[in-house]
């Protein structure tokens, strides 16, 4: 797991440094901040509840470690009772004290068991089941394959997690390549071995494998290490301090490991397949990339791309030709790229496939001020540079403008995509509150790179990393520009003429020949190689003693060169230009990630009418919104849906996506159904003349005549009117209100 | 190249079903009709040149045979003469005269096949090769991974590429999802063996190849047959009448051949490896689907998906349940597809990934009339049925109410996709007069399909599959319901229950047992098993003569049965739904098809103003112009710089993409790059008030204030104006026009 080229050292932030397969560094972070006392879980587990809680949790630690202690000399008690040769009843009523004890330790272990998992992670799981449940029985997602039991780590997004991707892709180009006039390509999933052995791909894209040395199941390596160590914290209640210590370095450590320390933890731990009992091989490395062959010769192998990016540094001279051969400039690709995980775990977070949207951002290393950034330098959000999480000091909200200034944040070409992409996040429907910008520790960058940051959302699983934003300084160019021959590099015509200091340096062919004779050629060939600081010495010393002792390694031995042999000058000289390879600055969102986030941060519950269920919302914006209306309606009369036709149609010619539901369902259960779906607006028909219009998470409704009802809804879709001047608008109606559940808990101000 | 499952018998219209292997089918119905007279070409050859040509091609042809057939008799007189003994200076003198002769047939032969390949595909290719270099300098398409020699079959769009595809897309789903409700799914590209195993492209999916047996080089075998009578027929212009005939039925059936006749023609012919006249391998099966591995175990082979359908037939249960459970519905699905060609020919049109846009429309079988027919049924375009085709007629218009009353196309449903189909093609900016759709022969669908016609768009490749549009009965669900084991059905709940008239058998255990003890529940089991005929056989005998020989097949015997025995009956039951395979219609787009296309008909040139060169042009629709608008400040000056990003900050709000040229060029120039991009307007700052607005075709321009033009530009290519509305509302311009060429040629009117 060493990334020393295009990645950073981690696995976690690199490789496509979006799909973390390490989430423990993030799930500690998350724990040394306030994780718990997060707004989402509060309702049931409000701060107070948890210090009580935990509380209690040290109470009864500290019993079960005095029973245990107390069992144990017991225990040693009987055995020395034996030994001693006691009575028979003298034994007998020591061993039923211990079994009394052993009684007493297996019931408080069990309750402080259950008390840790109701603490730790059971509100995140059953909120988890929650929403999953909800996105695969309304299609959001479906397991790829399901007919034919699936295959882990592939999913198809059925039809309303289709067009929210599609909204989210659409939205994407609108507020990064349109408004930046980014140069979007396209190219394909199909690579060359070359392009990915130039990146660095094929030698170090791996994670490492243990095998189980009979059923040949595979896992991997850090995966078994992590789940022994976490497991023993967590349910081996009286480990010594000292163990428990050792086994959360190991947890931070994890990604640090080379194989062969893996392997002799996972030996020394005696580490075992956790399906079988069976011992497993030493660790060794699976590159993740999908491996095929081109052609049919099968001689030319290729992979299927791990990343987007490649495509565009391989087309940075045509693009920078496109550009009129000026710098900055970005280019921008959507597209799948794959990954073959050794065992994919973290569901909807963890996959197989998945869409990737990248940004290379192209600049001169020597300025990379942006001309935007003021526009986005006032935002303040949740930042948390290195330096806070070296003294493990929470995450805080910042200015981006300061962040600059002070340097937290390396130029203002970075600063300005971590601003646009908060706001990219924000109008998605991420809740500002649940994410922040986490600077990459200085070991999990890779050398080359001048800085890094991951927009992390928080959701049951911790905080995901979702969009990666790294000054990659010259890296990528240049390992293509050595790779391929071909020169990706960038001039800049200086404005005037520069002038430049150069070394010169002149030998006298005759002097040197006639002393040295044969050996003329390789004396001149090492004082031409001379660097500046050995020239300027040997000229020194030449005008000094007229005479000087010059090593020429070609010769093996030292020669003494004389005033006339050589001149030694700097000479001033005129530049028009400068040749370079660029930096590059990329932010690079995972989109499936990016929409799972948004899937929890939107769906909450609340009461049915009657009080015996609980109803699921998503509150997606219009923007986001997999359908952004639906037409009831209110009974089935043909009449009505005559009218739900009619606006069906005028919807349709607004490109409104919608849907009618003429099905005879209560309404109230048919809003139920269309807020699963996070639809925020329902037109229920009521008469011939005019509709009622109902917002989902306020469930107001206004009445709007059936000529206007589609320009309504378009207009508040679009985001050119706000449901309050709707509500301002038109009059308020309530008849049906009284057939649905009242919100509580969870309130939502009307937008 | 069979095809018995999925695939109809011809590679051509199957596998993918839209990218060609094979397009001389098309190339000869190209010619039976109006290929060269059609207008695209028809500046450099109208059709009386093209008369005038043959003729001479003709005449040509004749003296030449005459000079053969000459140069044929002299040579026997020569060897005549020697064998006779002749005098030196007799054959000396026949000698020359032979060799006079062949200089005459040689230069002949010469001036024929030059006026032929001017005649017959010279100015196709030269088209080609002026759009190509436009669409490569302009980067709409990069071979990818060019510096390291790019991959045959894989192409890159670049930025206005990119731009034009995303816009096809987009347009795709208004047209089509959005339109009518379609349930779009996004399926992975890595697919587990098993799907494809059932859909048949593990085993069919295949070309037959051959192998240069020195070199290893792979090559198509149907590709060499077909170049070699190809060959044959355009350069041996002396080819005896019946050769000429067999060449072409081997032509015309090319992908009707095994791969035993493949062979045996090859040899027939002495066909050797085309790059070095080795000997050639025996032609065998190479599987066209991108293998790999899924997982890390080696265990789970998968393939990178060859179609994009089978992600929506394997989650036809939970689309049809989302759908609640009603018929018909569609579902759609845009991705990448792949396809490992053995040897990537035509460019752009013959890829190894692209991307499909498919639908899968799910029909009762017994009711496949559309609600929305009406809507397109009196369009009028070309067409091709089956029949016309048979007697070698030409094409032509048809409506599509007739057509489909006519029973030329199976049903309504089909008929609209045709119809919708049609306006989608021709909305992007297909030219209407060079798009036909073709009904598949007999022999070309799969014994299953119901019907299929394919759009063909013609380019100077000729005519291009880039839609099919078939009827595939109820294939695809029934192959999954087998392979699965889950039922792929839908249920139709009858408004009334009907009555049925079943077969009812009741054998008497006692009876049958009380005579045939220990075989009972054989015989048992064989009455229960009859068929209704036999059933009624057997009633009939034991009505008549009281008992019946029946023979027990698990006994291996028969056995007399009484009337006692056995009670059989038909009964009058009432059925209250069926339960049925639904039927599939599939349109299917492929993508990068139908823009090639569409480059090429978007493509002219016209002289520039000093009429030393061409311009070219691409008139993209706005819809479809990957950069609606282009902005120039007339002159470098800070003034109109300012107003120039003013502007373009106000397309930006207004979503309108656009690009700002601040470079010095004359505005002649700025002119002629944008229109090479295809841009549909030009916004040219030469005052801080107004500006003026250029239409590309056209080149007419209006004057419109500053405050104005964003909304002027938005309205016109969002299509809520046209070009003569703005031309009706503001005052013309004309100062820079004289900077510019006149258009020849290819005149347009005002949109």
């Amino acid at each position: 797991m060493n990334f020393p080229f295009r990645f950073s050292i981690s696995l976690f932030q690199t490789a496509s440094r979006l799909f973390a397969p390490n989430p423990s560094t993030h799930f500690s972070i998350a724990h040394a901040c306030n994780f718990t006392t997060k707004p989402y879980f509060s309702t049931s587990t409000n701060p107070s509840r948890i210090a009580m809680a935990e509380t209690s949790i040290d109470s009864l630690k500290g019993t079960l470690a005095q029973k245990r202690a107390s069992a144990e000399a017991q225990g040693q008690a009987v055995r020395a009772l034996k030994a001693s040769g006691a009575s028979p009843s003298e034994v007998e009523s020591a061993v039923n004290s211990l079994k009394a004890l052993k009684v007493e330790v297996e019931a408080l272990s069990k309750e402080l068991n259950s008390r840790v998992s109701e603490n730790g992670g059971g509100n995140r799981d059953d909120f988890r089941q929650g929403v999953v449940n909800a996105l695969e029985r309304r299609l959001f997602y479906i397991p790829s394959f399901k007919i034919y039991r699936g295959v882990a780590g592939l999913y198809d997004y059925g039809p309303p997690g289709c067009a929210v991707k599609s909204n989210v892709l659409a939205f994407w180009r609108e507020h990064f390549v349109l408004e930046e006039n980014m140069l979007e390509v396209d190219c394909p999933c199909v690579t060359p071995e070359v392009v990915l052995k130039a990146s660095g791909h094929v030698d170090k894209f791996t994670d490492l494998m243990v095998k189980d040395e009979k059923t040949g199941t595979c896992y991997r390596a850090d995966h078994l290490l992590k789940d022994f160590c976490k497991d023993k914290l967590e349910k081996d209640l009286t480990l010594p301090e000292e163990k428990a210590m050792e086994y959360k370095r190991v947890m931070a450590t994890l990604d640090d490991l080379s194989g062969k320390e893996l392997g002799s933890k996972l030996k020394e731990y005696g580490i075992v397949a956790p399906d079988t009992k069976n011992p497993l091989s030493d660790p060794y490395p699976f590159n993740l990339m999908f491996a095929t062959s081109i052609g049919p010769s099968g001689l030319s192998p290729g992979y299927m791309r791990p990343e987007t990016a490649q495509g565009i540094f391989v087309n940075f001279k045509d693009l920078y030709y496109y550009n009129g051969n000026k710098l900055p400039f970005a280019a921008a690709q959507i597209g799948q790229a794959f990954r073959n995980e050794i065992s994919p775990r973290q569901g909807l977070l963890r996959v197989r496939e998945f869409t990737l949207a990248e940004i290379e951002h192209f600049v001169d290393p020597d300025d990379k001020s942006h001309p935007k950034f003021k526009d986005v330098s006032n935002l303040e959000f949740f930042m948390y540079p290195r330096d806070e999480q070296k003294e493990a000091k929470p995450f805080k909200k910042l200015q981006l403008g300061d962040a600059v200034k002070k340097g937290n944040i390396n130029n203002e070409t970075l600063g300005y995509f971590i601003g646009r992409t908060y706001l990219f996040l924000t109008s998605l429907g991420i809740d500002k509150e649940r994410l922040r910008f986490r600077q990459h520790m200085a070991n999990e960058m890779a050398h080359y790179a001048a800085d890094c940051w991951d927009a992390e959302i928080e959701s049951s699983y911790g905080w995901i990393e979702c969009v990666g934003i790294a000054d990659r300084s010259a890296y990528d160019l240049r390992a293509h520009t050595e790779k391929s021959g071909v020169q990706l590099v960038a001039q800049e015509k200086f404005a005037e003429p520069r002038e430049v200091e150069k070394l010169v340096i002149t030998p006298s062919k005759k002097e040197v020949g006639l002393v040295f004779k044969g050996n003329q050629k390789k004396v001149i060939e090492a004082l031409e190689a001379m660097k500046e600081a050995k020239a300027m010495e040997v000229r020194a010393n030449l005008e000094a003693k007229g005479e000087v002792e010059f090593f020429v390694c070609t010769l093996g031995q030292s020669v003494t060169l004389t005033k006339n042999m050589v001149s030694i000058s700097k000479e001033k000289k005129k530049e028009h230009q400068k040749v370079f390879i660029p930096s590059v600055i990329e932010p690079s969102f995972g989109i499936g990630r990016i929409i799972y986030c948004l899937f929890e941060h939107s769906f909450y519950t609340r009461p049915s009418k009657a009080g015996d269920e609980q109803c699921n919302v998503f509150r997606f914006p219009p923007l986001v919104a997999p359908i952004k209306c639906t037409v009831f309606p209110l009974i089935q009369k043909s009449e009505y849906e005559e009218v739900a036709k009619l606006i069906s149609k005028a919807l349709t010619r607004a490109r409104i996506s919608h849907k009618i539901d003429i099905t005879g369902t209560s309404i109230g259960k048919r809003y139920a159904r269309t807020d699963e779906l996070g639809v925020p607006f329902a037109i229920t028909v009521d008469s011939s003349n005019s509709v009622t219009v109902r917002e989902r998470d306020s469930k107001d409704q206004v009445r709007v005549s059936v000529d206007e009802v589609a320009s309504v809804v378009k207009d508040v879709t679009d985001g050119d009117s706000t449901w309050t001047d709707i509500l301002s608008r038109y009059p308020l109606h309530s008849s049906y209100s009284s057939d649905e559940g009242v919100l509580i808990g969870d309130i939502h101000s009307k937008s």
